[in-house]
């Protein structure tokens, strides 16, 4: 094998720690060399847990080091945009943690930093890479089922995160819901043309008195004819409940929760299991190595990244539309918000 | 025991002898003593294969009837009205098929008349007394998963009816989706207030070219502030597709297809099992029995029906205002409808 | 259609009220016409509740009438054989509910006795008829997992009968096991050619001071090659556990339980559904319906019985030779039992 | 922390590199830095691979390091015996594949070196870390189901080894279900009093001609008075098939196998899934480092390793019995065995 690509990472948070462990000990052919974080504290740590060579607070210096192929962005959402204009400029390749911005502005001056530089651009929606949601698009591409009529994607949290982080979370639709809005494009293979929100604050008042919802039936009609219906809740007790189903012309799928085992015990009171599993990082522990992967076999063998820039961008159109749809109470057509 | 109750039964066609079987096979307190056809063939065989004592055309003959305490309405849709007026005029009990009459003046008159009359009235909404929704409802009375927040009915054909049924069928949302409407106001407790259609023909074109719609994902809002989702499809290729699940504050419950087997096979090309029930009769069997039942020990002891002539009123304004919704693209009050 | 068959049926208890139930509510080509028992009272009531015309004290009024065309014997087992003497006699054929006798001379006395009559001998193994156990049964005949290997029959009661009743019962491999040696006969398609029995007291301690055992593992070698086992026990406290799996050449199958309801519920302590069904009559009540429905046709049609006098001793013999293996400790082929 | 715990690899075949992957990539407190292997390219490209410091061929340059603080024995069978000798002589913790050996002088003379060296010997049931299985002794070890019954161990591999392999493989007993062996002891925490083996050739010929077989039942009597019974195939077309289910006196708890996606796809033929996982790497992956993880712990922190020496003799015994039983067509105690 030629020589490992070495990679940066900006943003030794938990995600950029996610990364960091996926790259260092699961990949052969890339490495971190440097992290950066503006906290240097956690930037140290990050490189020693992961046996990374070097730790910085400034990430210039990672765009500047000229043995950097690409970079890991994971820090704050608002630098993201930024971060990617520079590592363009620098003519490094980026992998970038979802979303790009709220404003779609930005999100723009940013691709097309990124397409003057010729670079590549992956976004990190990493349900894609799931074994789950992987075999259902396999479904609908190979005509498996036959063509999509109808789509559900149940996508429920166990819990909501700190009232202080839904204050700066963008709303429910560009911080939870955007991942659901790239998994329907993702699977069906097409754009969404219309939004119709149904949404309520059910789980906790003092979401609803902070401006956001915790609640929402999201209805989608697709460019090919289809229906579907994202449904999203801050709070299922269960655990995080994350199902698709899609029903075609030929037949149907459906995915079920990952559980950590396999046993079920039966007693004079019923039959039951252990909760599904609860945390997002376990639920989802292949997909972050398997899209990270995906960006390394890209940049290494110069072919297109799986999840571009434009997949950055709609859906923060999407989530914008879908607030519109609930503000005012109608079906809110993607071309009034994209224009 | 006291003396069983004597039925009259209105329309001998499929319904009617599923009930004219239940009837005389399965229940012990109540009899059909007469049954009336326009096709007097028809009421003579449903009379010969049930033990039925008299078969007549007329089924006036059955209202004049002084044996008679109760009549089962299973006659076309456009005769219920009627027959429910006269039957109340005549002092009977009544059992109706759903659905009552598609115009709301003519549901608004014979519900006067049984007022009027004090007789009971209990519409045919069998899928209550499945076992299946039975328990979903418990578990929402109870407490079991605390207050619901999200529901999603899923409702579909193995295949659609045929095209000279469809165009008298009064639309998708007043032929198929009205017992969906009906299991939402079951299963949840309270009414919708409002309601939102996305719909399409994905199905058959011919049913499109006939003015009505084979696919529909119908948003509903609760008074009590959930959300819902009812999805149709006239063609699941896999069968009878009849699920629901709601989500609440302390848990979560949904329910499986019924299958004609619990066997599972597993060969080197995958594991598999059978197809579900494919046929309504099938899967709904046990319900037209207990349906039949609760109507018979409600008339024996005086008490309530368990479904009432407002249940079959309500849904029939859900399927007005569903189908206003598709055609103006926009939520529809409830109250716009019932006004 | 012809005229239908004239039964009379001996016995009215618990399993006889069954039989009288089913035919005469759900066949229309059989009627019981008679009905008798040493408790004349209870062939009054079983006569009253299901419309038989006549009820009677001496079975002899059956044999002795000549509009009896076929006896259905739910008499005590210790009566078995000597009425299906009678019977053969009297030119009647004959469905007897297992076992025919405990008694191996008495069993080929009452065989003989058929044979030399030429009338029909149907044994009461219902479970041949459960739906579920016929797609295993087909499974095997077509071919659809190939060859079969190796085997698991899984039977387990709720909880023990009265220690009266297993003091009587013949033991727990005549009483409970010649269920499930019919079953793994039928379903391998071929017989038994040694047993091996472990076994113990570990569900009730009296039970073992009464002589019995309520725990079993029995090892099956069929003459085909393969293998299976017999997992019984009186006690599952979850429910009536009732399953069966084969693996072949080319693939598996296997059955799970049945239960009253296919809701699934997920709360903060778990995954669960309710029990599966408790009571052997709902576990099993269709397949009472069709074992007499296909005796009632061979006697109509003059076609074989599916269950004949040697499905009735083969049985006894392996029950008798899982007690010589149980106490000797050793493999016993049931060429030494049945010498 | 302290400083890693510094490993020898010896043996660097299929399960050696999972192994080295695992404590490489995986795990912070122990690192291999020295590989032996007679076949030397294996050594070096195993410590390519997987960035070991030194590879060599003669494993007694590891034992003979001071640097090594613990050996984990992947070599062939026939080797493990001595070498766990050399290795206790050496001082060196002892982490060894299975089985230790066939004959049970060898292992005695093991186990006593061992012994007296006072050294940890920890083998490698992986199986007991998996945690399906886990789930299964937490049940029963915290009387979740009450005190155990019955149980059965499903174990079937995809398909045979190739014959080359079954000739030295010291039959299925040794080979295959010694791990169902171990399995049966840890889940009901006691020991195996006797053993009726019935087994065959079902699958393949040339298997029967080398003096083996390939399909076995085998019941297992308990100290504790439980029964239970080990099912084996050499060859599940659908795939690796691992369950284990058991009764108790309050309840049962059961197993599934594990698949690749949790997706259900249902046309118009079927309602069907992919074939679980087929291979034991796929399927048993966690456990391989969850055992190797809890033998670090162990030499780490001075404290019992979960799977010690007795637990490799006893499942040799038990194989022994096993076979003898087959032979002898009789029940065996694995008193006259262990004797």
């Amino acid at each position: 094998m030629s020589t490992p690509i070495n990679l940066g990472l900006i943003g030794a948070g938990r995600i950029g720690r996610v990364h960091a462990e996926n790259i260092q000990r699961r990949m052969k052919d890339a490495r971190v060399i440097l992290v950066a974080d503006v906290n240097e504290d956690a930037a140290r740590r990050c490189a020693d847990d992961f046996g990374v060579k070097y730790a910085v607070q400034d990430h210039h210096l990672i765009l500047g080091s000229p043995a950097i192929d690409a970079v890991v962005i994971c820090s704050a959402t608002h630098t993201h945009a930024q971060i990617i204009c520079e590592a363009a400029a620098a003519g490094k390749h980026i992998f970038c943690e979802k979303p790009i911005d709220f404003n779609l502005t930005a999100i723009d001056e940013a691709l097309a930093a990124v397409a003057k530089a010729g670079v590549k651009l992956q976004i990190g929606f990493n349900r894609r890479f799931d074994a789950n949601f992987a075999r259902v698009r396999q479904a609908l591409s190979s005509g498996e089922i036959g063509q999509p009529h109808l789509m559900h994607i149940i996508s429920r949290d166990p819990g909501p995160p700190p009232l202080d982080y839904i204050k700066v979370s963008g709303g429910i639709f560009l911080d939870m819901t955007i991942h659901d809005f790239d998994m329907a494009r993702f699977l069906m293979g097409c754009e969404v043309e219309e939004i119709f929100t149904a949404a309520a604050v059910l789980v906790d008042r003092q979401i609803g008195a902070a401006g956001d919802l915790d609640t929402a039936l999201i209805t989608l009609k697709f460019e090919n004819g289809a229906l579907g219906v994202i449904d999203n809740s801050r709070r299922a007790v269960y655990g995080y409940d994350q199902r698709v189903e899609v029903l075609g012309s030929d037949g149907g799928i459906s995915t079920a929760n990952l559980y950590p085992n396999c046993a079920t015990i039966s007693t004079a009171e019923g039959v039951r299991r252990d909760l599904p599993l609860h945390f997002f990082m376990d639920r989802y522990i292949d997909s972050y190595v398997n899209e990270m992967a995906a960006f390394v076999d890209a940049v290494r063998n110069d072919t297109p990244v799986p999840v571009g820039g434009i997949d950055g961008r709609v859906p923060v159109v999407m989530g914008l539309a879908a607030r519109r749809s609930y503000d005012e109470n109608r079906p809110v057509k993607l071309a009034e918000i994209a224009a």
